[in-house]
């Protein structure tokens, strides 16, 4: 007996389950900060204080305190303030090159089971990304990496950020699912029991490398999530793909 | 040199331009009417017959009388008001059939020069439809038909329907494109009109049989548009892919 039997739509949180932010964010960042004379910086540094602010920049979102903002401007704005900690003054650095390093985020690679996974699963259920991310950055994740999502979904077509109700919500409604045929998969407990709680199915994929080797957090699934794999291709096996 | 060389994301009118809705629609509608006992009633005028609401359906959302819904909803409406027109009594049939009629819009057949078309310009460009067409309805058309598109954007992404300016303009910035660099591709004179007036560039594609045999609209090109083709892979030669 599959996995999820009842799911007809597998909606893919991104960053950290999908791709490899933090080895992607270095790349780029360390190609950046050498061409401006920083090559003393830890690039992975560098990307984990970049994506340290990515949760507060949406804060201000989801508490009403701002409009509806693409995280492409939230990690430009974040970028700005970054640059700053690590005393890289963005002053003499020409709008391109900002613009061309604040565009790392759609250039990060699949890990090794994604593009496979994604094949397989994608042959019984409609797939879409459920992803922070703008829908631009993603749909250009997916042409670089080859990612073949049916539909790019997500906070910009939901206007609202996950963990709110209204992100995962909206989006089943834009699928024209009840909740329970919708299952959210990501490497997050977190992301998992926000989708619970509106009545979403789940299913946890480990991701023990996306912090890095000493990695603390999100190490197990947490609770009895409706699939439980060590990858996509995992997953697939679990839901008879 | 190649037409439209400023261009970085073509986005698509579908229904006629794409996909060949009529025989699609009366494709379905005549399993549907034999199997109530109406064998009678020609499918093609049927087809007709509902497309021909579409427009007033989405007047109301456009002059703001209606909150944006989305089309599988104007639809359904609409279906049930020509069933009326053609005296078929909706009463005794049973919801998951109507929603199977109405879901034929998902299950159009593209022009066959669609899918080679979109392969070639896929590999220089952004390509998305531009579509009246919800998300769910455009996802599972190309879900079925193997429509290779970067994302589904259209007037559920855009919360407007065209010809209205926000169609157009919010397809752009949700792209991070000036207007100039997004052209939009229709069969349709009125769509690129629309287009060009918000600033956009523009190529047409002659579907000389959208409305069958006697078609009397769209016969040709009635401006200067950025390119004139015949069809998607006419255009992949003009544009250079």
């Amino acid at each position: 007996m599959s996995a999820l039997p009842e799911v007809k739509a597998l909606v893919f949180d991104v960053f950290g389950t999908v791709v490899d932010w933090r080895n992607g964010i270095a790349r780029d960042a360390r190609t950046f900060l050498a061409r401006h004379g920083r090559g003393d910086i830890d690039p992975h540094r560098f990307a984990d204080a970049w994506r340290k602010r990515y949760q507060p920049a949406m804060e201000e979102v989801r508490s009403g305190r701002r409009p509806f903002t693409r995280l492409d401007v939230l990690h430009r704005e974040n970028l700005d303030v970054v640059l700053q900690d690590f005393g890289v003054s963005a002053a003499g650095i020409k709008a391109d090159e900002l613009d061309w390093l604040n565009r790392a985020w759609h250039r990060l690679d699949p890990w090794p089971d994604t593009i496979p996974g994604l094949i397989r699963l994608k042959a019984k259920h409609f797939i879409a990304p459920l992803s922070n991310g703008n829908i631009l950055l993603l749909a250009n994740m997916a042409k670089r990496a080859g990612m073949p999502w049916d539909a790019i979904l997500g906070a910009e077509a939901a206007q609202a950020y996950k963990p709110q109700p209204e992100a995962y919500l909206r989006t089943c409604d834009i699928l024209g699912l009840k909740p329970a045929q919708v299952a959210l998969v990501a490497a997050h407990n977190g992301d998992l029991a926000a989708a619970r709680k509106s009545g979403l199915s789940t299913a946890f994929v480990l991701r023990p490398n996306e912090h890095g080797a000493d990695q603390a957090t999100d190490t197990k699934a947490e609770q009895d999530w409706g699939a439980i794999a060590t990858s996509f291709e995992d997953l697939a096996d679990k839901l008879g793909c």
